[in-house]
């Protein structure tokens, strides 16, 4: 498994804000911003059942990751990897640690009814980054 | 070819980082931020020719991008398109106009020896949004 940088690893504890760039059908590529966690060896983030990104990761597990830092939008970190494990989030206690992380609350406010949340575990294979 | 959204077309004209999706070797997904300008048809960015990005391009020209409003996290808009042309920038016109729109100087001032600018331009297909 990759390494993070020691330079970069800080932008995962940041209020960063993740682009997630996924292959849909057909091979398109597909990008939208997630807000991202860190377990020590896995990028983290969260997602609805039934979503298209969820489905795209279903059919191809590749990823990339990028963000910029808050504090200085000419350093990034990129991660590069690899769906390991779809994990059930149904007690929502991942949504509520990122609702913590980025918003300063203990729930996470923005849940839909149906919603069946899910925490998608990304194994890095591959870093680059700036700055 | 997509229309953007009159609700998002502002972050086209903000200081937003846009983040760059592209298909390396081995259908690789990578993703970077970058500048990014518009010409009321078309998304624009700067590259230098060789780099892993332009070699991508090169080898298959499916394309996304994604940014945020800096002014709000929770909007942002993406475009999926095709790299439709690759336009000469040894002028410097393109990079020294992003440099004004991001940096509010007149040239840009982080020219590596050798470098050969381009513009690359790319046909918007589809666009998402949230906020």
């Amino acid at each position: 498994m990759a390494v993070i940088p020691a330079s970069h690893s800080d932008l995962l504890a940041k209020k960063a804000f993740w682009h997630i760039a996924t292959l849909g059908p057909d091979d398109e590529i597909q990008t939208s911003p997630v807000w991202g966690g860190w377990d020590g060896e896995h990028f983290l983030f969260s997602l609805t059942r039934g979503r298209q990104k969820y489905e795209n990761l279903v059919r191809n597990p590749t990823i990339a990751v990028s963000a910029t830092d808050p504090d200085n939008p000419y350093r990034y970190l990129e991660i590069r990897g690899t769906v390991v494990r779809v994990d059930d989030d149904s007690s929502n206690a991942f949504i509520d640690s990122m609702a913590k992380k980025y918003m300063g609350v203990d729930e996470y406010p923005m849940h839909q009814p149906g919603d069946q949340r899910v925490v998608i575990v990304v194994a890095p294979r591959r870093t680059s980054r700036m700055g």
